[in-house]
């Protein structure tokens, strides 16, 4: 029996995880005993694992989260960029103080097993860690210079990762999800909503704004590929990071305009005019320092995938998450 | 008055700034108020400024240097390499967490000030913020993989200081020292102190221990291009960061082979026989990690500057600090 602990199971990721590893489980892993932990769950949750609900900020919940010597831990609970730019003090309590107290807590427990418990911890990164001025593909030795005090946090978690990984106090990995695209549900507090909001609304039948111009470059995978990369990094041979722990994972590069295009292709021109420009400074300045390509060498050659057009994308929301 | 704070100040590397700043000022400002703080201060510190002792993990202390308001603020207290490696609570709480309470303290004064309060800080990071595998010569671009908990420590302060710098709290700035040599006084507990000792031993009569292989090649200031940096630091026009405020430093790339045959040239073969190869296994895997060569184009164009030849560096040590 394999305890997996979701901590941020309630959200997006946690979410498209969590249904993926009830449907197929894990190779090499019989049965999974799964616990999320979020600050809440949505109604359509499935019933079988096992709820805690609290905020990471909290060391009490820290310690009950640690005690359970899960075997694999998912760390994907963070608050978002735009609300870590807004909220100073918010941003670096969960994103990094949390999880200073989450290693500290899981160090506790390897040392009261007689260094005998050593989990797999797997955190969610991004590609925020970095910062332009950018080459026109990040390799993997690019340096991360954050300008956002998410980035910051995120470059923080990965460091402390690898440093109590390389103590053996635990077998961490960071992986640097490109932007999540598209969304199912509402928009959030992250300054890349509009990503997913220039697809999803208008397949919806509703308008939605862009926030910029449409020759913005970015970087995108699915809900769907980001639960494969999660459940890649759980039997993932850590030796082979060779100390590197934080990779920079594949997706796929296009601009706005190209987006917009394969909305058209799968809905027509009606679901195009639903697309309502609306240029905001705000928005612009920070999607502006964020990486628009990559060439993710390492995590390509380690088995991480992800789509290769933007149609695919877009199918994989109409596929999975557009009702009716 | 320039009000000047050195944390760090009864330090090797504090004591040459200090000596510096009481000899020629700082361009720009006619009079220095300078404060030191430190564990203690060595019985050569001059009488002048005012000292505080105390550690920096006591949140009572940070809050009393925050509350003096300096106008510049050096940042060159650590738990060096080797402690950290061997007492990681002691270098995550001195290395980490008390730069995270310093920051945070600092930002407090801003906030009290109505935000007219934004100190200069000048924070010395470490070459040790990089980890193998490394290009011939790392450039300014190049991935910070650390592979020592001090390198993580170094690493996740520039990064803090970074945003807390962003946001306009203070102006902060990360300098990535090359290795301190030679180092005066006494070998400390830093795994590159032996850099210093086949030099420094010798040159006062004494026998030296050699860990390593002479093929072994590092990156190597003396202390008083260390001292120049720091100068240089708190007058430089932080705009030119272009918000990447951690810089590497110019040095001097060499192997131990050079440096010993700089000292057959400054002391003959005498001084060279008291150097005695005695292998550290866990010295050289510490080693073996560390970068050997640098190509730091952008601190080179912002006026940093270092030693040409390990015989300067030797010639500095004879001048400064050899005695008798």
């Amino acid at each position: 029996m394999t305890k997996v602990l979701i901590i941020g199971g309630g959200g997006m990721v946690g979410q498209k995880l969590l249904s993926r590893l009830l449907a197929e489980g894990l190779p090499g892993h019989e049965t999974l005993e799964i616990t999320l932990f979020d600050i809440g769950f949505p109604t359509s949750c499935p019933e079988e694992p096992a709820r805690i609900a609290g905020n990471l900020t909290d060391p009490a919940k820290i310690a009950q989260l640690a005690g359970l010597r899960a075997d694999l831990i998912y760390h994907l609970a963070a608050i978002v960029s735009g609300e870590s730019e807004t909220d100073f003090d918010k941003g670096w309590a969960t994103n990094m103080m949390a999880m200073w107290h989450l290693l500290e807590a899981l160090r506790s427990e390897h040392d009261a097993s007689g260094g005998t418990y050593v989990p797999r911890v797997v955190f969610t990164s991004s590609i925020a860690v970095f910062g332009a001025p950018y080459p026109d593909k990040i390799g993997d030795e690019f340096l991360c210079s954050p300008q956002t005090s998410y980035g910051a946090q995120k470059a923080i978690s990965e460091l402390m990762l690898q440093d109590f990984s390389r103590k053996g106090f635990m077998d961490g990995m960071s992986l640097r999800l490109p932007t999540i695209c598209v969304r199912p549900g509402k928009a959030n507090l992250a300054a890349s909503s509009f990503f997913s909001g220039i697809i999803r609304e208008p397949l919806n039948g509703q308008e939605a704004v862009l926030p910029v111009p449409d020759t913005v470059r970015h970087w995108h995978a699915s809900p769907k590929s980001a639960a494969g990369f999660l459940i890649h990094a759980a039997t993932l041979d850590t030796a082979r990071l060779e100390g590197r722990r934080a990779l920079s994972l594949p997706g796929l590069s296009c601009t706005v305009a190209e987006q917009i295009e394969a909305l058209r292709r799968a809905a027509g021109q009606k679901a195009v005019d639903l697309i309502k420009p609306q240029p905001d400074a705000a928005i612009m300045t920070i999607v502006a320092g964020w990486p628009r390509d990559f060439d993710p060498a390492r995590a390509t050659a380690l088995g991480f995938k992800a789509e290769t057009s933007f149609d695919e994308i877009v199918q994989t929301y109409i596929a999975e998450d557009l009702s009716g």
